[in-house]
């Protein structure tokens, strides 16, 4: 951030009075731009037992595997968000959403929310993010291909708590970093 | 929004090739500024069977009692900012926090996150945002005197938790408006 969105003269670096952070302040209208965390919005579609994954048509991580997700908007709440991205990202209907998992990534300044959820008539295609969408039995995770660490700790956990039937609402950080292709 | 942070041009509304919402771009630079929701992180201090709730001393809802919660900063995790919060607002250490609650506020776009967790040593003091600190059992809190919907939302969810010990973890929306003063 260089230039004061309001106003357009130049923003500093410094704490204002009051605050112990150094933000973003206008030189000439003094506002101050805060700068806070994302939240991203996914969904766990299920399908007669097998997981929806999507083959990333983009960067970061093309080619690889991930659940459908992206950043939530503003005016929709996090399961709206979490349905959108299932259908713009995998052609999915997701129903019978469960809150399942929040993730904070703080390295990245980013913010994880996942819901389970039943894949509709097992209906599903790729939208324009992704080269190809997959049912995947848990003997048939790509396991070396997953895109994210929040999406290869989300499947581990889902395999575990399916052994019992008890779906846990969990939260805690990862601030592994993404490994290099 | 009206100028580019990152080149000081004035930004212009329109709906991006391959996005379907109207967005803040550049008119020079072309970047395209996203907004998206904040994340408000907070905790549910309990200490001998009561609660401590915060007179807030500013605006909005100046006046009226609230949990200690505030906006997640970035590089921060939701709980070590609800911890954080916790001792900003209300001089509370809260220690073996639980994670408790997501609420969604899609008409202010914002998402709020509670920890439950114990007050250490009962101790606690008003931080600069509340004029006022202090424990109350269920028989005592103020509830017409609560500053937002999440709080009373949250109180009525605990007390019933707790008459069975069993404190499932939730996700829903309030689109309640703050009630007329």
């Amino acid at each position: 951030m260089k230039f004061c969105s309001l106003c357009g003269e130049p923003v500093e670096q410094l704490i204002p009075a009051g605050d112990n952070r150094r933000r973003y302040v206008c030189s000439s209208c003094e506002h101050i731009h805060y700068q806070n965390p994302k939240v991203i919005v996914g969904t766990l579609p299920l399908y007669e037992g097998k997981v929806l994954l999507c083959k990333r048509a983009i960067e970061p991580r093309k080619g690889y595997w991930t659940l459908p997700a992206g950043f939530m908007e503003n005016q929709e709440t996090s399961l709206q968000g979490a349905l959108r991205e299932s259908l713009e990202e995998a052609g999915a209907t997701v129903i019978n959403p469960a809150f399942y998992r929040l993730f904070d990534l703080p390295h990245i300044s980013q913010v994880y929310v996942f819901y389970r959820g039943e894949l509709q008539d097992g209906h599903y295609e790729p939208g324009a993010e992704s080269s190809e969408v997959a049912l995947f039995s848990e003997e048939q995770i790509p396991w070396d291909e997953l895109a994210f660490p929040v999406v290869t700790e989300l499947l581990r956990e889902y395999f575990v708590d399916r052994q019992s039937g008890v779906y846990p609402v969990r939260s805690s950080s990862i601030e592994r970093l993404i490994p290099k292709a």
